[in-house]
C-alpha cells in the first residue's frame, strides 16, 4: 500500500494555539482541551477545524489462536454475535457512538460464522462485508496470514478511511472486535519492540493470573518461531485481519488529513505498525484512553505519546474509549469558532 | 439553612452495577464509566437514571481582597464583563455547556458594576440577579461578610438548585466566576483543614511565583486574624458570596436528589464546607476535573475523592471542567437503558 501523507500543518497548529491564548480566558487555562483544538486544526489544515461529523469504524476479525489455545475466556463464536450486536445498535460502542453523534461503520475483515444474509442494522450504522478469510491461522504454530492476505486487509482499511473522507466525515475514531486479538496485538508489539512476551501479555477481557501466563507462553512460542521483524512482515506473521485493516485505515486516514482517534491496546499496536511503516502518520494520531491492559504503556511510549486523554480503566475495545473523546474534540473545535476574544470582552464588543 | 438530604440509594446503586456487569461486554470492562452510570442511579434513586437535561449553574461575585491586594493578575472589573460574556453565550462555559446540551444559569451573587438593566442573553441561558452586595469586604483585614449575608447567599444558591429541580433538570454542574476567588477559596480551605496558607495558595488564573507568595502572605494574614473555624463561620469570615451560594446549591441539590458535578478548586472548597455542614451530601458529589491549582489535591483528599474523572490541566473555572463530564454521564446512563445483555446476545435475542 503506497500512500502520500501530507505533513501535519504546524503553522496552522501554532495559529490555533495563539487564537486559544487570545480567547476570553487566561492563556492556557483550558489545559489539554486547547491543545486538542489546535491538533484538529493542524490535521485538517484549517484554522477553524470541525469535529461535527465523526465516524466510528470498528474492524472485526477472527483469530485461529483463540480456537487452538486458551488465551481468552470467551469462545470465538462471540465475534460474529458481537458484530450482529454492533449492527443492531445495542452494543456499548453503538450507545457511545450514538451519544457522540457519530456514524458507525462495522467492517467484517474475516469473521467466522457471520451469516451471509443481510444483517438488520440500526440507523447511523453501516456494515461492510470484506472478509479476507474465515479468521487467521494459529499464530503460535504458523504465520497468521500470508503477505497477500495482509495487503488485502490493509486495503480494506484504507477503503474505510476513503469512504469516511468521501462522505464528509471530519474525524475518525477507530476500534476493533475479535476474540483472541489482544494475543495477536501483544505478539506484534513484542516483536516490533524486541521485548519478551511477558512484557506485553495482559488479562485482555478478563483472564485470571494463570490465564495471563498461558497467554504469555503462547505468545513467546509464536515469537520464537523466528518470523520477520519488519513492520509489514510482523503484522502478517503475528497480527489479525482487523489489525491489518486498522493499519491501512490509519495510514489512509492521515493521507486524507483526517484526525485519527485511537482506542486502546489493539488499535495502539496497529498504530505502532503504521508509524513504523510511515512516521509521517504520527502527528495525526490521538490516544483516547489509557487501556487497562498493562502492555499499552509500552506501546504508547514507543509511539511517543505521554498521556492519553482519558484514564478511566477501559479495557473493552470496540472504539469505546475513542468514542468518549469525540464530544471533547467537538467542544474544543467550537471554542475556536464560537468564543469571544479577551480583547472583545475588555472593549465592550460582546 | 435547614435541609433534609435523603440517603444516597445504595441498593439502586448496586443494582445498576449488577446490570452493568450483565450487559454485552466483559464485566467491568468499561471501568469508571460503569461506576458513573451507577452513581447517577444512586443519586436519582432510579435504576434507569438519566442525564438528558443537565443544568450548568455559574455563581458570580466580587471580592474586596482583589482590590486591596495584588492577589490576581486581572482587575476586578473583569467579573462583570465576564458575566455579560456568559449571558451573551460567548465565554468558554457558554460553548462547552452548549456542546453538552446543557442549559446555563448565571447567578449574580454580588458582582460590582454589573449594569442594572437587562443583559442581552443567548438562548438556553438565564441570568438571575440576586446580589448580596457589591462584593465582599477585604478578607485580609476583616470578615468578608456578615453571618446574615452568608446565609442570604446560601439561600440564593439553594433557590438555584430548586429552580433546576423544578424545571426538570436531572443533573447540575456547578461553577463560579469572581476575580480574587482562588484567594478566598484557599483561605476557607486552609482554615477548615488547619493548614498553613502556603499549602493552599496557587497561581490561580496566572500569577507568577512572586505573585503566589504575595497571595500566600495575604491569606496567612487573614488566617492569623483568628476568625471562626466552624464551617459556616469560616465561610462568612473568609469566603465569597458565590462560594456561599455554591454551598447552598450543593446542599439543596442533594436534598432534591440531584447528582452534583463539581468543577475545580473554588467549587471544591465550597463542597468541603457543604460536607462539613452535612456529611450526607458527600455521595451526591462527583469531582469532574483535577484542577491545575495545586491546593485542589488537599481539598479532594479531605472530601475522600481519590481521582477526579478528568485530569487535563484545567484551571479556568466557570464550570468548564464540570461541563466536559456531562456527555460522559449521559453516555453512562444510556448504557444502562440501551445496551443488550450478554445473555440476549448469546441466545440470539439481538
Amino acid at each position: 500500500m503506497d500512500v502520500h501523507i501530507p505533513p501535519f500543518d504546524e503553522h496552522i497548529f501554532n495559529e490555533a494555539r495563539m487564537r486559544m491564548d487570545a480567547l476570553a480566558k487566561p492563556p492556557g487555562s483550558l489545559g489539554r482541551i486547547e491543545v486538542l483544538g489546535a491538533w484538529l486544526a493542524g490535521c485538517q489544515g484549517q484554522s477553524r477545524p470541525t469535529a461535527e461529523r465523526p465516524r466510528v469504524i470498528v474492524f472485526a476479525g477472527d483469530h485461529g489462536v483463540a480456537k487452538a489455545h486458551q488465551v481468552t475466556p470467551y469462545p470465538a463464536e462471540v465475534t460474529p454475535l458481537m458484530v450482529r450486536t454492533f449492527a443492531a445498535g445495542r452494543a456499548a460502542i453503538s450507545v457511545l457512538a450514538g451519544q457522540a453523534g457519530a456514524t458507525v461503520e462495522v467492517v467484517d475483515c474475516g469473521v467466522n460464522g457471520l451469516p451471509l444474509g443481510n444483517i438488520p442494522t440500526a440507523t447511523r450504522v453501516q456494515v461492510v462485508r470484506s472478509p479476507i478469510g474465515p479468521g487467521t491461522r494459529d499464530l503460535v504454530a504458523e504465520p497468521a496470514m500470508t503477505a497477500a492476505q495482509c495487503s488485502a486487509a490493509m486495503r480494506v482499511g484504507a477503503e474505510a478511511a476513503d469512504r469516511a473522507a468521501n462522505q464528509g466525515c471530519d474525524v475518525i475514531a477507530l476500534g476493533e472486535m475479535g476474540i483472541g486479538n489482544t494475543t495477536a496485538a501483544a505478539a506484534v508489539a513484542a516483536r516490533l519492540l524486541a521485548r519478551p512476551a511477558a512484557d506485553l501479555a495482559g488479562p485482555g477481557t478478563g483472564l485470571d493470573m494463570a490465564g495471563v501466563s498461558r497467554k504469555a507462553v503462547a505468545i513467546q512460542r509464536a515469537l520464537d518461531r523466528g518470523g520477520p521483524s519488519d513492520p509489514a512482515g510482523a503484522l502478517a506473521d503475528l497480527g489479525g485481519f482487523e489489525m491489518a485493516a486498522l493499519v491501512g485505515c490509519i495510514l489512509q486516514g492521515a493521507a486524507r488529513s483526517l484526525p485519527v482517534v485511537l482506542d486502546g491496546f489493539i488499535v495502539g499496536a496497529s498504530a505502532l505498525v503504521a508509524v513504523r511503516l510511515d512516521p509521517r502518520v504520527r502527528p495525526y494520531l490521538l490516544a483516547a484512553t489509557r487501556s487497562g491492559e498493562p502492555g499499552h504503556r509500552a506501546i504508547l511510549a514507543a509511539l511517543g505519546i505521554d498521556e492519553p486523554v482519558l484514564d478511566l480503566g477501559l479495557r473493552l475495545g470496540e472504539a469505546t474509549g475513542a468514542a468518549l473523546v469525540l464530544p471533547m474534540l467537538r467542544a474544543a473545535a467550537h471554542l475556536l469558532s464560537d468564543m469571544a476574544t479577551l480583547d472583545d470582552v475588555l472593549n465592550g464588543r460582546v
